[in-house]
């Protein structure tokens, strides 16, 4: 057989009849070049929104289980319709479904894991020329019932099919050309980047470039799935992540990130006993509220107690406070506090795991902008600061510029 | 178990939010009053064409298998939305695609046929105490392909559905509150018919009242489904649709419908030569195009040469004009003429059986109107004639007032 290539096209790549004939071209371009290709796609533009945002107007709290037979047919939607797009360019093209290709996951709604792939029937069609679309984000569980594999899941099935099917690259087309030291909007001279290894991508991922779903990543890096991000507006090439390779310790620090959607919390006056805090995370925990940076302060009344900070997405703000309120009385703390005007500003290198000194020039740089620092988390490839909102693009261009990361200077 | 009820409601009873949650509250109801209730629902509104819309604008002749592969998703967005919303009234719903719950079908595309429904999955879940919806229209054969099964299909896989859970009505929600004698729009004394059979059904329905698919009809008559046609607006009885039971007899002829869809053509001066008019029928045949009405008229020349009309639907018209214009030069005929400004008008009864006369009434009555009469065709249990489409409303007119179907007489 021919050589195999996944190309996963995002909700803007196949946002309206012109852009799926667009892709549908680039699509043919590739199987003229000699490659059987697989294609997996996410729903038009705003479908998604659209179907939950009817979801929620019939019932405050619909079963996930309905959710997922609602949502899964904006891909259903726009697998059939590329198909078609590539039909009409002489081309012969079929679509399927999750659960049409055996895309197998586990019981949760709304947020399935992928257990296994039967990819038989693809390669079936494959064998007789034909180019596949499979209908992203979506599987069937043991029941055979519908499900769905959280947003952005269509990353997840692109690269879950390029494992299976062996296919040389994983290419995710876009609306950005590949990933960046930094916002382009917030820093003009922000440089793209040829070459990223997983690590820093999930990073970059979760800290909030939002370009690829983290859990996809993930997946590639367990089997080395080499992925391509690029846009699907040009034939530029984007930004290739792979496993890390030597060179690229020689870079300090690769890009910089910043996220609004933090909220931070502070129980105060916690009695500072064993366990108390432990109690704090595992209630959190049970509520399935995601704690991402967590800092225990030593408390100003020097009594014998203590407050305890951490961030979660502001989208379950309310959710923690109503928890937060409750273990309050339950555990005698002083009360809560919240600030959701700030921002999580981080640098992400795999180059700091041998070079010493990013911290302490990323906390100097801050300081000589007249940024305040409320809160540090570190990881082997990371630091994050949370800062004042209003604050946080002056933080990512101060620290953009003092690790050198802009177009004119020496860097990848 | 307790009794089973299984209820279609059509894209007008989900056409918006509103309506789905009118729907889930009858189907709550029904639930209250301890009936089984399994749904089958159309898509919302104009979904559909909507869809259809989009893969014309993307390809000429979209692969069938990828319209089904598109169209099918518009039923899909329904079930869940009225699981969800029956949830929301504190009842259990599961929706389901035509797939999950076997609706086998066979390898046809966009007219699929129903070969066999393996309902073990509707029982379990009706047997745990939940409304179970479906999504009509759709089934999968035997490659786990979707398949549609032409416009209107939600009533074949309602009634289909019905036969197999030994249901003891199939109720069909629609924004009419049942068959009348006459479009109420053109005849305002137009009455409701309490009860019709199959076969009056079937002619009604293929004559244009439009309320049910015919092959629907079909298989309800096949396995006595007994139906009823009621509006999803009002709580009013409808129309039983039923076996045929004596008393109907009684009654001469139970409608009159109107069909403007249709177009006349003439072959003018066929050769008078046996298997010729057959040549014509074949050739139409094997260019997928149905022909309605038949009249071979002895040539006004006198020649060895006769003409030979037929109707066909309007949306053929082009295609038929080019196979006939085509055959023309073959068999050596005189030319085609065409006519798409008619209207055929039909009455319909089973009374007519053993009454003579309604043919005689009728020519009469248009007569008297001043209205000519193209061509003919009788059935047994209807006779249609075509008019000039300018005359169709006024003729309809004076045959249900001939037949005194009208409110304030004696009728049903």
């Amino acid at each position: 057989m021919d050589k195999i290539i996944v190309q996963k096209y995002g909700g803007s790549s196949v946002a309206n009849i012109l852009r799926i004939q667009d892709a549908a071209q680039r699509v043919v371009a590739y199987k003229n070049k000699g490659y059987n290709v697989v294609v997996v796609v996410s729903a038009l533009g705003d479908t998604t929104d659209e179907l939950l945002d009817m979801a929620y107007k019939i019932a405050k709290e619909p079963p996930e289980r309905e959710l997922d037979m609602l949502m899964s047919t904006g891909e259903q939607v726009s697998s059939a319709l590329l198909a078609m797009a590539i039909n009409a360019l002489g081309k012969e093209s079929i679509s399927f479904t999750g659960a049409q290709v055996g895309i197998m996951t586990d019981r949760s709604h709304t947020k399935a894991r992928i257990i296994n792939i039967d990819a038989k029937r693809i390669k079936e069609e494959l064998n007789k020329g034909k180019v596949v679309i499979v209908a992203g984000f979506q599987g069937i569980n043991p029941e055979q019932d519908i499900t769905t594999l959280g947003r952005g899941g269509s990353d997840t099935t692109a690269v879950a099919l390029a494992k299976v099917l062996k296919s040389s690259v994983c290419e995710i087309y876009t609306d950005v050309d590949g990933i960046y030291t930094a916002d382009p909007r917030i820093v003009s001279d922000a440089k793209k980047i040829d070459k990223i290894c997983y690590e820093e991508m999930l990073e970059m991922a979760s800290l909030g470039a939002q370009v690829m779903q983290a859990r996809s990543i993930e997946l590639a890096s367990k089997f080395h799935v080499p992925i391509h991000v690029r846009s699907s507006f040009s034939n530029k090439q984007g930004t290739i992540v792979t496993k890390e390779v030597r060179a690229m310790e020689d870079v300090l620090v690769s890009g910089v990130t910043i996220n609004k959607n933090e909220a931070k919390i502070t129980v105060c006056d916690v009695p500072d006993k064993p366990g108390y805090a432990a109690r704090i995370f595992e209630t959190l925990a049970d509520a399935d509220i995601n704690v991402d940076m967590i800092i225990q302060n030593i408390s100003r009344t020097g009594a014998n107690a203590t407050d305890v900070s951490f961030t979660v997405m502001k989208s379950d703000l309310q959710k923690t406070l109503k928890v937060a309120k409750k273990l309050c009385k339950e555990i005698e703390a002083g009360g809560t506090t919240y600030d959701d005007d700030i921002a999580k500003v981080s640098v992400v290198g795999i180059g700091m795991r041998s070079h010493s000194g990013v911290a302490g020039k990323m906390f100097k740089t801050l300081a000589e902008a007249g940024i305040n620092i409320e809160m540090i988390s570190t990881s082997e490839i990371k630091i994050s600061c949370v800062v004042d909102k209003s604050s946080g693009e002056k933080a990512v261009k101060a620290i953009h510029k003092a690790f050198k990361l802009g177009k004119l200077k020496k860097g990848h």
